[in-house]
């Protein structure tokens, strides 16, 4: 992997306006759209299993599943817009948010498993959750490093034929062969709420914008932890930051994600 | 109608301090209530239609049905606040977000089409669609040009008897006789999530504030775009701008809206 | 009540990093989370009643109720949750937002009563509702001074064997017997939409810190009091207060609290 095959990840995101479905939790739903919006792809939610088949099936180019705030009426709109998203071939993002600590949430994600997401990003803790080694952490903390869990990550992909995004202080992604480790970011993206679960749907992005879900959530890796480093050394409290991320999202452009990227 | 007459609906809003309830979709719930607090105004949310029902026949200024993340309950809960809407005399906007696009949402406004809403605001696209002349745009983006919408909004406001606002580059307002262009605004407006939903909520205040709906959509376009204008001077990026925006709304006064709106 | 109580509180927050579950109103999920964050707690929402059960009994160490934007559903969320953090012992705040406005929360509220609240938060217009002496404000707007609701916060602390936190621009905090009143904050921290919710999540994460609910209940107010004049005085418009209110929240001190708090 060369970082210039990163970077031009983002420059066919920006052409393409990638539009994003992102079926997620209550809390994040505002900094999700605004992350999308912030990189170039266009972001749409919605409540309505029809509304969703019918969208995927249309114009939609990536599917989010996040479980942050999972209900039973939710778990069926997810249930069925997996199946449209498999139906239109477009491909679908897992965040398996607090796997492993909750029982319907844990029992919801191995169904989700079994229908094949493209990509699964999670914590450390949630990774080694799904792949039935840990007990989870305590929401979306993550009590393990993520170097804990590239053994698992890389079962998990080889399990399911997916790709696998851990994410930490080192990021790494692996389809079950390969493994990569990114090392941009900062510790303040985990002070703001919603910028994990918002990276779930820039993965998305990034994947419909990618040649394979590998260099996607690569991509995805790189930009964000760019963008963040960069709004954490303006703005070294959250509730700057949160802003100064959005902004260095929309500044960053290619080229420097080529010269960028920390390839660890 | 002259920019006085904009200017004055600010400031009547500015005294009465009109309480509108926005039923909205999931995303854009803070931005909505962060807006109608800046510009002076204040908002209510609710999700119980013996509540929605009550606060409107009580103390509610003006109510926005947002068909964004639309669902059965909601759909329902919507058709009861629209009646006591009217039962009340207390004016209603709809914005029938990506209408055209989606059938469940399509056929639901064209369902509150018959409930004459006092004013519509949608983008080229949503105004086309709804007056039965295009397909509707890919979710909140618009492939029409807001002047393509300037005969089917007049048509629509002609057959409801209602006023319509559509939003783009330039503004326009219709009374189905009158029409009225208004250029002010900035293209940043439309990388910040939920700015042209809040901006429904903002066109009840103004309505609630103004002596007809017509010119209550022109102040609410006018007081918008000269907001959005001021922010993006300041800040060129879509994280701060958010911030800047509503700063802006705060600080704009009544002489400020009738020296800059620009009727075009 | 010596100020290095509550400076210790603070102290001790942080330390403890307490997990808040907030079963809150749709419109303030993100700024509660945020507030939570950058104070230096951890926060959680969830939609399911057997979750919720499961987090209180295992690791949530305070839990928010507050009635917004009720609905039937999250009624019943709200009492089971209520039940579980009972029985493990979890201390929980009621915000009873806009009670004596509207019958279905204000039944509710009363029937939140009767389940024995550690804490409750809320504006004069909502502690006198709730004490039966005064028929509620409009929406979250206050239509009475704070220190007119202290006899019915006194009241309401004896009958329910809690405490109670009356918000304004003075601050009162009783539990039956002890009256205290603090004097910090800003009127600023009024137009920013979900301040005040959010305040109610910091309150449970002090009381969870914090010896007993009065001196938690103290130190919230104190601690978000200061915070909010300091982002005044940097950021004196709504938009970029709200960041900077984040900002102050993270970079406050105990020793500042015990510097700065106004007991008056």
């Amino acid at each position: 992997m060369k970082t210039n095959d990163l970077a031009a990840v983002l420059e066919n995101l920006r052409k393409k306006n990638p539009l994003i479905l992102s079926l997620t939790n209550n809390v994040v739903q505002s900094i999700t759209a605004n992350m999308l919006l912030a990189v170039g792809a266009a972001p749409v939610m919605l409540n309505d299993a029809a509304e969703c088949g019918q969208l995927l099936s249309v114009c939609a180019n990536g599917l989010l599943v996040n479980v942050g705030t999972l209900s039973h009426p939710q778990a069926q709109l997810m249930r069925s817009a997996v199946d449209a998203a498999h139906a239109a071939g477009v491909p679908w993002v897992l965040d398996p948010v607090a796997v492993g600590l909750l029982r319907f949430r844990t029992e919801f994600c191995h169904e989700l498993l079994a229908m094949r997401p493209t990509l699964i990003r999670g914590n450390a803790s949630e990774i080694m959750a799904l792949a039935g080694e840990a007990a989870g952490g305590r929401g979306t903390d993550t009590t393990e490093e993520s170097s804990a869990a590239v053994q698992s990550a890389r079962k998990l992909a080889q399990q399911c034929g997916c790709t696998v995004l851990v994410t930490g202080p080192v990021d790494y992604v692996t389809d079950g062969e390969r493994v990569l480790a990114l090392g941009n970011g900062d510790p303040l993206m985990t002070r703001v709420t919603g910028v994990g679960c918002a990276m779930g749907a820039l993965a998305a992005a990034c994947v419909a914008s990618a040649p394979d879900a590998f260099t996607g959530a690569a991509a995805c890796a790189a930009i964000l932890g760019i963008a963040g480093e960069r709004a954490a050394a303006r703005c070294p409290r959250p509730g700057s930051f949160a802003g100064a991320l959005l902004d260095e999202l929309d500044a960053l452009s290619p080229a420097e994600v080529a010269e960028f990227t920390r390839i660890v």
